[in-house]
C-alpha cells in the first residue's frame, strides 16, 4: 500500500492500452488526462461517428475501433457513457475481454451499475467509479486534462478496503484526482445530499421565480449563482433519478425539514446559531475542495 | 423624460456636494463610481474612525466629518449603512439638512425604511433605494466603482411613477446600473424570492449536509457553488429577517411547495417539462444581469 500512496513506483499490472468508451466530456478529459500524466500506451476511442472524429481531430485518441474490437485488445476499459448506456453495455462486453482485464465506470449513480456488473462481468473484474468532475458544457471539445485536479474520485467496493487495484489507482491520483473508496450505497445516499438535491433545489428556485412576474428584474448574484445548475439539460438527469429516488427521496426530506425549521426561527435567535454551523458546514466542503491529498 | 433617458443632460440640480453615511463595500463603491463617472463635487464620509482612515487612504471620500455638519452642506446624503442604523439615521437627521435635500439609502429591504422616512423626514426629501448588487467580502477595503455595472438598482414609489428624481437617475445611469422603480411593498415581496430565500436555501443545503458524515469527501462543484451563500455571516440577516419575515415566510412555502411537487414527480415524465420551464427561467435571469439598458 504504502508502494501505492507514493505514486511514482510501477506495479506489475502496467496498461499497454486503455480504451475509453464514451469520449465525451468525461471520457475525453480521462484520456487527455492520462497522456498528460505520463500515459505512453494505446488509447483507444469507441465512439460515435461524430464524436469520434472530434476525438482524432483533437488527439484525445490514438485510434477507433467497435467496442468488440477495442474490448479484446485493452487492459483498462473506461465506461464514460450515459447511465443507462453504461447498463447496456455491462450486458455485453464481457465475452470480449481478456480474462482479468479491469473494467471500470464513470456513471453519477453506483448501485445499479455495481449490481448490474456483478451479474454480468465474469471474465473481466469490474471497479465502479464516480470522478466528481464536471462542466456546464459537455462533449468531447470540452475535454481537458485538468478536469480532475483537486477533486474526488470515488471508487466503489462492498467491503471496506484499503485499495482495490494498484495501477488505476495510482493513475487516477497521477491525473491529480484523489482517491475515495466508499460502497456504491454510501455513495449513492452522499450524492443524492451533495449533487443531486442541489440540482433539485436550483431547479425548484428558478420554477419559483418564473412564478413571479418581475422577479428578473431585481434578481442580484445570489439569485443567477443559485439557478445556475437550473440550465442543466435534463437528458443527464432521467438516468440519475431512475437509478436514485430512494435515496434522493431521502435527502428532499431532510433538506425540507431544516428548511423548515430555518423557516420557524426567522425572528428567533437561535437561527444565529443555525448559520453559523452552516458557514463551518460551507468551509469544510471548501477545506474538501483545495486539499491535493488523499 | 427623453432627456433624462439620454444621460448626458444637466439638469437643473446638480448636486456639488454628496454625503456618504457608512463608506462601508455599498458606501464607498458608490463613492468610487460617482468620481470615475465624472462627478467632480465633494464626497464627505461619515463613518466610524478606522473606516474613515481607510476611506481617506484609498481617495474613497475627499474629508470626512460628523453627520450633522455634513447633512447641512449636502445636496445628496446616501445612507448605506446596516438597515437597523439606517432608521436610526432616519430618526435624527431630519432637523439638519437644508429643506428639499435628497436622501435615499441603500438598504436591502425597503418598506421598514420608507414607513420611517415618511415619518420622520420633512424637511428633505426621501427615495428608497437598493442597488442590486455585492460581494463576499465586505468594508471600504473591498470598495469598486463597478461594483454596480450592469445590476438593476431599485428605487422605490408608493406610485407609479416614470420618474423620481432626474440628478439621481442620472448618476445612477452614468455609475452603469439600470433605474428600477417598484413600490416597497413589492420591491420586498421579489427580493424575499431572488435574494433572501437564496441565502436560506444555501443555509439549509450547508446544515443539511453538516449532519451527514463523510458528504464532504464527495462534494463536488454542485454543493460547493450551492452552500456559498451560506459563508455570510448573519449579521447582515438579522435586518433583513426582523423587516421582512411576511414575504419570506411566503417565499419558503411557495419554493417548499415547489420542491414537493419536484419530489412527487421524480420518476414521472412530467418533471422534464419543469426541468425546460426551470431552464428558461434560468435563462431570463441572466438576460436580466447582462443587459446594460433599462
Amino acid at each position: 500500500v504504502s508502494e501505492e500512496r507514493s505514486g511514482g513506483d510501477k506495479g506489475p499490472h502496467q496498461w499497454s492500452a486503455v480504451t475509453v468508451v464514451g469520449v465525451g466530456l468525461i471520457g475525453g478529459s480521462f484520456a487527455l488526462a492520462l497522456r498528460k500524466a505520463g500515459f505512453t500506451g494505446k488509447i483507444i476511442g469507441v465512439s460515435s461517428p461524430e464524436t469520434i472524429r472530434a476525438a482524432l481531430d483533437r488527439h484525445v485518441i490514438d485510434e477507433a475501433m467497435p467496442l468488440r474490437d477495442a474490448a479484446g485488445q485493452s487492459d483498462l476499459i473506461y465506461l464514460a457513457q450515459p447511465i443507462a448506456r453504461i447498463l447496456e453495455t455491462l450486458d455485453e462486453i464481457d465475452p470480449h475481454v481478456y480474462p482479468g482485464t479491469l473494467i471500470t465506470d464513470a456513471g453519477s449513480t453506483k448501485s445499479a451499475i455495481v449490481a448490474r456488473a456483478g451479474k454480468r462481468i465474469r471474465r473481466g473484474r469490474f471497479i465502479g467509479g464516480h470522478p466528481m468532475a464536471g462542466k456546464q458544457s459537455r462533449g468531447v471539445g470540452e475535454a481537458e486534462a485538468d478536469l480532475f485536479r483537486g477533486r474526488p474520485y470515488v471508487l466503489t467496493s462492498s467491503v471496506v478496503a484499503a485499495s482495490l487495484d494498484a495501477e488505476l489507482e495510482r493513475w487516477i491520483k497521477r491525473i491529480g484526482a484523489r482517491v475515495v473508496i466508499m460502497t456504491p450505497e454510501e455513495h449513492d445516499r452522499l450524492v443524492a445530499l451533495t449533487s443531486h438535491l442541489p440540482q433539485l433545489i436550483s431547479t425548484a428556485l428558478a420554477a419559483a421565480i418564473a412564478n413571479e412576474a418581475g422577479a428578473s428584474r431585481v434578481a442580484g448574484p445570489a439569485a443567477v449563482d443559485l439557478t445556475r445548475l437550473a440550465l442543466s439539460p435534463y437528458e443527464i438527469w432521467r438516468d440519475i433519478f431512475a437509478t436514485n429516488s430512494v435515496a434522493i427521496d431521502d435527502a428532499l426530506a431532510v433538506f425540507i425539514h431544516k428548511l423548515e425549521e430555518l423557516r420557524a426561527e426567522l425572528r428567533s435567535p437561535e437561527i444565529e446559531k443555525e448559520f453559523e454551523r452552516a458557514a463551518s458546514s460551507a468551509r469544510e466542503l471548501r477545506r474538501g475542495e483545495v486539499s491535493p491529498g488523499g
